[in-house]
């Protein structure tokens, strides 16, 4: 068997005659991978090589009540898993905030960045540059933004060391994700900027942007959604639905996420936010791989006046409503349970996944508080 | 709607209950996402609250050439993504190691953490505790392993501070990702050392273990499986099939990946390791939050005798060939394209995974040297 | 003996009282602590319970030629260390960067920060506090600037998560490195804010400022001064006075400060940027607790036509020339030795330390690659 | 002037000469520098080019209650510095920690480390080489000890990442900081692991070790001593003597040094630890660059039964009783203030230390949580 694109097609017959490639070579029947249902042409874009489709479960956890900008009222939020006690405990979790009115979310960043790497004569050299920049500040912008619709330039910073010189791009990008977009339209500024400064650039993506990393510049400044959101959990119910305390709850946030998180040496401290930001991204047609900029999370518990007081700071929330995978048949669906389909609807999405996040922060908490994280697991058959 | 779990049941009369729930909830028609296949009986330990599955289109790239102590030949490796371009240019990353001669790769380590924080009275009580786990090492072990059929303790490391006590149990855990395992096993030691020592446990994961978040302890020491893999890639396979050359991937690889993943203060260094994890560990039915500490990845390039030496160190891959999602329909061929489902795959699906990594690697190495990334996504579509 | 402080004086007979009861409550003679020449009254704002002075043996490097914007020309730069080798090294270094033609060196940021923390009611309030504090900037500014008759508010960045608030507020402080400027000024702010917001500030310094401890916060945005310099060392150069090449200096800052420091989890990338940085301050009366900032030093080495390019940025340079110890005589005379004691001298010193610390990096940087790091520090009686 | 080496003396007229020769390139005045009383040949193996001295003033706080496993009762702790306000604070600091009856101290790890970094073929070679080290370990220590009469290699750890293999060795150092002894013993090492296994040795310090830039691999495993130790401070006492109360301190700490920390992306959570480090440094003839791994100091504030619970852990405390600058007169004579001169006192050291770190953290946090940081600083004239 040749390097498997040469078959670039993308109808039914195509996949199939790929997928019997595949069983051939490697002596399996891949049944289930064939079933199917979606139609393989409307992913066209979003794969090469097709040979069928993986089935993740859905499920669900809510009503979830949320009090945000773009998000007001009850939720059900979609979940894809193959992770058992996962929704169960995120469920609980809605109970409970729902319990203490709702969650209460706000949006404070929205900007997607990309970072080229321009590689320059030293010092004297990268400072000329920044200052062309500096000085051709509208003409980047332009240069930029003649390769979208809806991306805008928001800003601009630079990083010089060695030969090396960093630009920083961040961008509006509406309601698509929009790394793709960004990259675009860094790439037509980056070589404006060559041609004027003769630096030059060595990748459009020069890994302080970041992207798919786990990194203190996005987790500090953001990329994407930064996302903070609170509630407030009755004492009673923390006692008759987690059965333990509202004091146990913060002590256990306190040692595990802060005190534990500082001494591995974390970027972020929260319990499991990348769980469920996994199972809403793999739902939605997200890019799962951007779970890793969401799981540098920050999760904090606090008493007050009795009862229990928590919140989630996600520094960069990465996600969309157009674009990507968001249009296949499955996700579309899910994006749709949530009303959270097409233009107009990422920051609505983004706080429904910050109001679930924190959803599942705080029973995966409370769990741990009653002492039986490994007797959940257990019973529920892992 | 009252909280979603009222309905427990798990046959396909349950899922379509709840999923109709779910379309009066929010006016929604879910028709393809109860267009499915799997029985939802076989995934009662993967999911509660089932409503149908999101299908997520396969590929597959390859053949790759893996010259590993368990993978050895040639080996298609299915992708489940919905990232137009991923899989294409993994597949010419796999070409070019194929030019190469095959990637190299080993697992130097392998062995699940949990590291349980318990509350002491301070550093005394703290130092007791130790001494006496110290002194006892094979009752604690004892209890963990009674637990298990397959779990071994293999390591106890301990970290005082204050009145908080960390203990990092180390296990192997077979051909399981084994985190339950895990947890289990480590609850049992746990309260055994509760019970001696006075030491109260206050979470079974005190986040010095530490899973789905990105933390340095796991890039130092590793979690799950450690993997370090090579291929040297020819001159004229670089200028050709990449359009660039040697000298320049590897400047790129300075600037980007080492230069700029410094800047940043990322944990790891690499182009896009989490896009190749995620996409198999999605097609695999591996739990898609660990790719959070697979995007730990240190990817390193060098000129060697005229050629491109390209490696990865993936520090921790935590991934199973038995358990967890890897038993679904869907998933399990995925694993059997590879002959890496059930049993004594584990090691060997590390193998093909970190090939794969590489070979993702270095064809977004070679495009963005070639300076062209925004111009591939461009055409793909995105 | 009671609590230490009870004798307030600074005179010298205080002094000798003092010191007297030490060598009573320890049985010891302080007969070299007793041989000081300064004036314990000039003290009097450096220290408590003054017993005497630590002498620190004080050498120079040099001529140190420094092509900046306020240091131009050639320098002999003071070092105050009791670490052999430590000043034979970084005079070697000197030597090299002036075949080199010397160091370009230029300041790319300027600030000092100071960021408290407020205790909120939560998201809802926080975000309230922030709406007051960005329509009354002004106010604010006045408030904190009425402080001051130097330091000029420049910027303010907000961090709200949970029930904290965090403002990073920085400040231009002239000639002093202005850290106690900042505090004052950035608690009458403060207090401001508390007033009109009910934002109740817990501590002034809420660590995201962040002084004397390792932060990426600093490393990505600075604090002090941001340094960048770099210089080109001839090929000749390396090999007579270095005995080793150019390509085993680039390859040494690769595999070392590069490849090394990234798999430790270090902030900044550098062989010893704090001996030098150490030795400087301690001479000049700098506070010797920021040779942690200036650690996070990144250094970088490529070949550029066969010659030895080298450069540093050093992200959190924070010095001053007036205030804090420089007055002391003779940290007085040191900062004199380079023209730089007194009022619009601390940019200056900042470019002659950055090029100090450029040359001592290169001379070890070359020491490891010639091999013989253990064999220099044997030779030098360590 | 040439290149200023050219007078290697080290007598007094040596100096003199050395002195004047800067005096008139500079065109100053040194007569504070010429004013010291130390002998210059005591001084020959800790300074080249020596011109005369620094004198940094030198107090003291105390008496300070230490339970520790080498010291025992009360000491008063030497402190040089320039920085208004420390010693009387940190005095304030050993009041409060006296009416809690003394810090309890103890020190849990011991070893200096040194890590080089190899050039190998790749992933093969590695192996091959650390499957000759791991069956030759004994050599290996031989060859290493060989060179030293007091360290002790303890443990050896192997990091292969593609061409490049690190090795940490680490080692008891008796009473010396070690870091030199450490260097010439693991240069040994490596040079026959060169021999045998044609790994090519890079550098002797391949930041693996790592000293003296701030590294997560210390903060977590430790490097020199690791200390922690606590108290427990009456209510009462910080009510009279702070003007605050328990809670206010564990919230300032929580929000600070837990929460602040965090979110700044830095190793180790504190307040100042590394004005202490510093301050004491200076005091002894520590090396003062050090004072970087100390800073990444964690400390904990509790309610306890109504007091105030303080801790803190030093992960990486690299410090001596012999060597380096503890033998010149003054830095000889502050260590014999706490009874700590030479040998087998440098574990007593570290407790001292590690006691007087406390009390200045506590010290600090009290008076940020009594609101009057800024006020202390400018009513001490700074």
């Amino acid at each position: 068997m040749g390097q498997g694109l040469k078959n670039r097609g993308c109808t039914r017959a195509d996949v199939d005659e790929r997928r019997a490639a595949v069983e051939e070579f490697s002596s399996t029947k891949l049944n289930a991978i064939a079933s199917y249902t979606i139609d393989p042409e409307s992913a066209r874009s979003n794969i090469e090589n097709m040979i069928g489709c993986i089935q993740i479960p859905l499920g669900f956890v809510g009503p979830l009540h949320v009090i945000g900008e773009y998000a007001n009222g009850e939720f059900l939020v979609p979940m894809a898993t193959t992770e058992g006690a996962l929704l169960a405990s995120v469920n609980r979790g809605c109970s409970l905030v729902n319990a203490g009115g709702g969650v209460y979310v706000r949006i404070v960043g929205d900007a997607m960045t990309r970072a080229p790497v321009f590689r320059t004569k030293g010092v004297s050299h990268s400072l000329e540059a920044i200052k062309w920049i500096t000085e051709n500040i509208d003409a980047v912008r332009e240069a930029a933004e003649a390769t979208t619709g809806h991306g805008k330039l928001i800003g601009l910073e630079t990083f010089p060391n060695g030969r090396n010189l960093f630009l920083r791009f961040s961008f509006h990008t509406a309601d698509a994700m929009g790394m793709n977009m960004c990259t675009i339209a860094t790439e037509a500024a980056a070589r404006l900027i060559e041609k004027e400064t003769g630096a030059v650039m060595i990748s459009v993506s020069g890994n302080m942007c970041m992207d798919k990393k786990p990194a203190a510049i996005n987790m500090i400044s953001g990329r994407g959604k930064t996302v903070i959101a609170d509630c407030t959990i009755p004492a009673y119910a923390v006692k008759e639905r987690m059965h333990t305390t509202v004091e146990a709850v913060v002590d256990t946030n306190y040692r595990k996420n802060l005190v534990g998180s500082a001494m591995a040496g974390s970027l972020g401290q929260n319990a499991h936010a990348a769980n469920m930001l996994a199972a809403m991204f793999i739902a939605t047609g997200q890019d799962p791989a951007q779970v890793v900029e969401g799981s540098m999370t920050s999760t904090l518990c606090e008493e007050v006046a009795g009862d229990l007081y928590i919140s989630v700071r996600i520094p960069s929330l990465e996600i969309g409503t157009v674009g990507g995978g968001t249009k296949l048949p499955t996700q579309a669906e899910a994006l749709e349970i949530m009303g959270c389909r097409g233009t107009g609807k990422s920051r609505k999405l983004g706080e429904i996944m910050a109001a679930a996040v924190l959803a599942g922060e705080l029973s995966t908490l409370g769990a741990q508080a009653a002492g039986h994280l490994g007797k959940a697991h257990a019973k529920l058959g892992r």
